[in-house]
């Protein structure tokens, strides 16, 4: 399985391929959307979400719902390409229009112009803009509503919002249950605590990110590999997750805090428990050796702060070569809640690949009986 | 390029295939060598390691010392096979010796078992060791060394030793002054305390991990995509450094850090000196929109502790089903040291294989010139 | 480059992605909607062909028919999409419409209903119908656009419909001048032979197939490689030219006649001309060690007859297990020409692929001055 | 499943890795060596056959001859390497020993000699050698031997020598009985003609080639793809075997034939018989849509004459610029039973590779199970 995507953020549309899935998924066209929806939430985004009404639409690969093993094409249609047309249309266009000289901080523009020798960054934010994530999230929910039929569940919440930080542990149905606020965090309170500083951010200008929590219940052993260093499960889930725009860190389990303790400290001891093999902690969050190992996966990735900030931040234009103060496109002040919903998405996409790999499957009745199987 | 490894812990040897390498690389043996033997040094190692004297064979793609564009062959044997023969030997042995059933903790065994649907890890073990990352320092030393003809340089150091961590800044010249002692540290004082509590680790038979700063410099900008998902460099240089046997953890700048503080204190300005755009700070580690800016690449990887510990851990045999304490196969404390080298190995590996597939080249002296016309 | 497709034959439309294609190409509409109406034409085609007023239309990628170095998403929209609707939209229909029980020989019918355990093979026909072509050709005339600022050229002819062939050698210059009849034959009087045969076949309800050449001028020395067999020049491109529906062989230069022919009348001497080296032959075709060797590509590949027959083959409805003739659902007698097409643009993708994975570019112009440079 | 070969024809020998190859698969060290004495022999071989006594040797992914499910390397040694160390070794020797400066039509050396821009074809030569396919066939009989375990079976024989050609068909159960003489014919009478031919050749210091014809048992339906162009499985079989140097065609059933015939006398119709749906011809040659079809796969691939030819080709030294007779390295007059070898066993290899992704495995007895299942 293989996800391709395309698409500008201005531009007709986002669109993807997604090949190799397997026939017979029924989907779910109110719960793609509903991910979109809550893609474009949380306390701290602009104006542009409000546009942005994105929906689904199946191209290819779907017939009355139902996928058919060929490849699926998708798009999520940019609501206000009619505005851009003059300026982004691909069959023409006055494509002087709209340029942006002063290259944003934290973006793409510098060395994206450096890299296609341009005067103007337009073209390179067109398509680095995280825009292209919608996309993803569509692509994703198909393949989260596979993942969904072997019994597999992914889910996640917001632990952080700039220095305000949720340091307690969760069970996964405390997640979904206390999940989907205004910051998708799961303590009451600290959400608030959070809103306060997205609101004290927005007045000065500036801006947030975060830091995400990712889980997975329903991952039987063995996925991924110890075998080649380039099929290790915490390896590939990381690079999904690292592929998000303004993602900085990613971790797994315990993750850094797991290089400051004893090794006493850190592994989860196996005990015995009527006939079974049980671990009472998962500090591995899951994976040993590059394998899933039965637990529950457990993944953080930080968010940076939006780069594009009211208050401005002091860049050069690279036409002229002054002093200037690099323009704000865009009003959100935090995204942590959106992003966590792309995460989620990703780390769909690339379980379900992991997936596929190991047990094959034309169809999803035969790969749900091998899963089964295992 | 594509860099394929092959060998277990106690078989002949380690053996990797790298291929797409391009032709008319001088090669330095002792180069080679010098890392390995760095990969087995610092303090809190155990005693396998002095039986490692692991040198590189080139067996095939050199001839004289230069790379000739056809796959390079190589390996580095496993010195103590001969005493592992009758056990492990491909051609004939006896499989069923030293079984190792009591499933350790921390490592591969437990998922590995399961997946392969075995009664004994050993056949696991063998491969799962970080005994694999010998040839993969190997191999990303002459990928270092070609990267060096681009005037691209690879450093790093040890930042932190379980508790005890240097919070300090480094130039890239102060790392190569001052690293290279007992453990890899850039601080004379951290690195006397950090000895200290390995040593006491090793008193209370525990074991310790690390965190390892890993610096690029002279890597020009555009490299990485902000185009396709997949191509993004942070993306790919964090699954090399996560493909790493026991890391955890990998961020890109401030990583983690980025995620708590406000955008203002996040983004590096751009600013305009004698006709150059110039930065003044580097949080991005290097890296925005996916792509290399032209600054200093700065990455971090958290090491979990030894999962082997002489105290031994609680498991289950899974073949009696019995609850015993995992038996310590190898006695080393702490191996962030010899993690930072192969860190630093991996990473060549992956810088070389994006340099390659922007700029192709099927000769050292043309890749060369297409990197300078950049 | 990667080029992925989607889309069913009566289903919205044919879509493509293009990644890893340079920035900077000017796109030239007209010259691909004029291969898109090549690929519908040709003596023999049945009425489906006028329905098939294809025309491409950029979706992403592309701006003021500029490439951005973003993904390219294309899409030749199917006409008739709104007739089938009922029964093949994605987002509902009956999708019990228009079942295809009585499996036809020669199509992929009967072994993609047993892979997808399916008792219609509608879902199979759609998808693996040469329909899916169209979105080929139209990407690969994007590829050749590309090749042509290279000047490297492609250009292909019919040798042969049914029994009827033209053994004559022709030049490059000889075949784009009287190319362009009927059957896309190079010899007036063969193709009126041809025209004939085609007449006759349609009178017996019966099909054709034909032969095909392909030619590239302007390829330099050294694409593909002789170090990697996956990598050989000839292994790519039969891959890509057996890819196309219906073609049963393909061979380069001489190819299955060099197997009958003793050394000495196989092999293209070297000669000493004016200081270079010249060959007086080229029964190589063009490729010698897996590489391209400086002299033209010369290519064939044989199309089976169409599989559906207007006098209607034997075959068994999977249904009830009863013996019936298939129906015809298409009513093409030779398709030749229109396949010729299509082999171009193929060809081309795999080309483009070829120099791009060997010379990089970012741009058309970085990639142009590299090639120069060789 | 992927196979990366490496080594030079003089060097230390051939290496390979073959990773994501299951676990538990009883290997069989006489099966392997046998495909290797097969591949040296053959009516028409020179004195370099006897030198070549080949045996492989594992040196990794193997323990008492069982797979561990880890990489698999292996190697075959060259025996003549103590010869040309001195011009030879990695790690020292003198390089500008042994020179070919004459280029030989029909090999790789002009074109890698501009690829590289070198002086000496030496280097380009010693990877470009069929010799290569030692390692390719000990691999891909490996291969071989987990298809049998699913009773998959590969066979193959010539079918001409130059022009002396076997027309007659032959069930696989034929083939095998007749095959093994002295060029791997299935006709007695064409055998002792072959041999005129090549004694002929020989003593006119000319070489010829052939055309072999593959057969597979046991492959049951659906394997490949009619859903993405890149899998179909004519397409990847016929990569495959053009990737065998000296290969100019390759083609699937009656191939290129099929072109010249009426579509009533080329597709194989579907009859009931007993419940069961079955074919009375197979001109298709198994592989219908770009899949298997249950039918017996029949391939034919086409080798050029050995290109060094005893009485000399006329070529260019690249060093003087003057015109020379190219050198005959060796002195094979004709190789077609070897390389009939070297097909099946890239046959194998590329139908494992298939097997594998649609059905996953991590261990043979999985494989089975689920293959059985289909």
């Amino acid at each position: 399985m293989k996800l391709t995507t395309a698409g500008e953020s201005h531009g007709k549309g986002l669109f993807a391929i997604l090949e190799g899935f397997p026939a017979g998924l029924k989907l779910d066209l109110t719960r793609i959307d509903g991910e979109l929806a809550r893609r474009r939430g949380g306390h701290g985004r602009g104006a542009r979400q409000n546009i942005e009404c994105d929906r689904v639409e199946f191209l290819s690969g779907v017939r009355d719902l139902v996928t058919l093993g060929s490849p699926l094409a998708l798009t999520v249609k940019n609501r206000d390409y009619e505005n851009w047309k003059g300026c982004m249309a691909p069959e023409g266009c006055d494509a002087s229009a709209r340029p942006l000289t002063a290259v944003r901080p934290g973006h793409a523009d510098l060395a994206g112009t450096e890299k296609y020798e341009l005067k103007d960054a337009r073209n390179i934010l067109e398509r680095a803009s995280a825009r292209e994530t919608a996309v993803r999230v569509a692509a994703g929910t198909v393949c989260r509503l596979l993942l969904e039929k072997l019994n597999i569940f992914v889910a996640g919440y917001v632990r952080s919002v700039g220095s305000v930080c949720d340091e307690k542990e969760y069970t996964y149905a405390q997640i979904l249950s206390q999940r989907g606020k205004d910051l998708c965090m799961a303590d009451a309170e600290k959400e608030l605590e959070a809103i306060e500083l997205i609101d004290r951010a927005r007045a000065a200008g500036d801006t947030l990110g975060g830091v995400a929590e990712l889980r997975v219940i329903g991952l039987k052993s063995g996925f991924g590999s110890c075998m080649t260093y380039e099929e290790k499960l915490d390896a590939r889930l990381c690079a999904a997750l690292m592929s998000v725009q303004a993602i900085k860190g990613v971790e797994v389990g315990l993750g850094f805090s797991a290089a400051g303790r004893f090794g006493s400290e850190v592994h989860d001891e196996i005990f015995a428990e009527n006939g079974k093999r049980i671990r009472k902690t998962n500090r591995a969050g899951g994976i040993e050796g590059g394998m899933s190992n039965g637990e529950e996966l457990v993944l953080h990735a930080a968010m940076k702060p939006i780069p594009t900030l009211m208050k401005g931040l002091r860049t050069v234009d690279i036409v002229t070569g002054e002093p200037v103060i690099a323009a704000a496109e865009r009003s959100d002040v935090c995204a942590i809640a959106a992003c966590e919903t792309v995460l989620e998405s990703v780390l769909c996409t690339a379980l379900a690949q992991v997936v596929l790999e190991r047990l094959g499957g034309d169809t999803v009745a035969q790969l749900a009986a091998r899963y089964e199987a295992l």
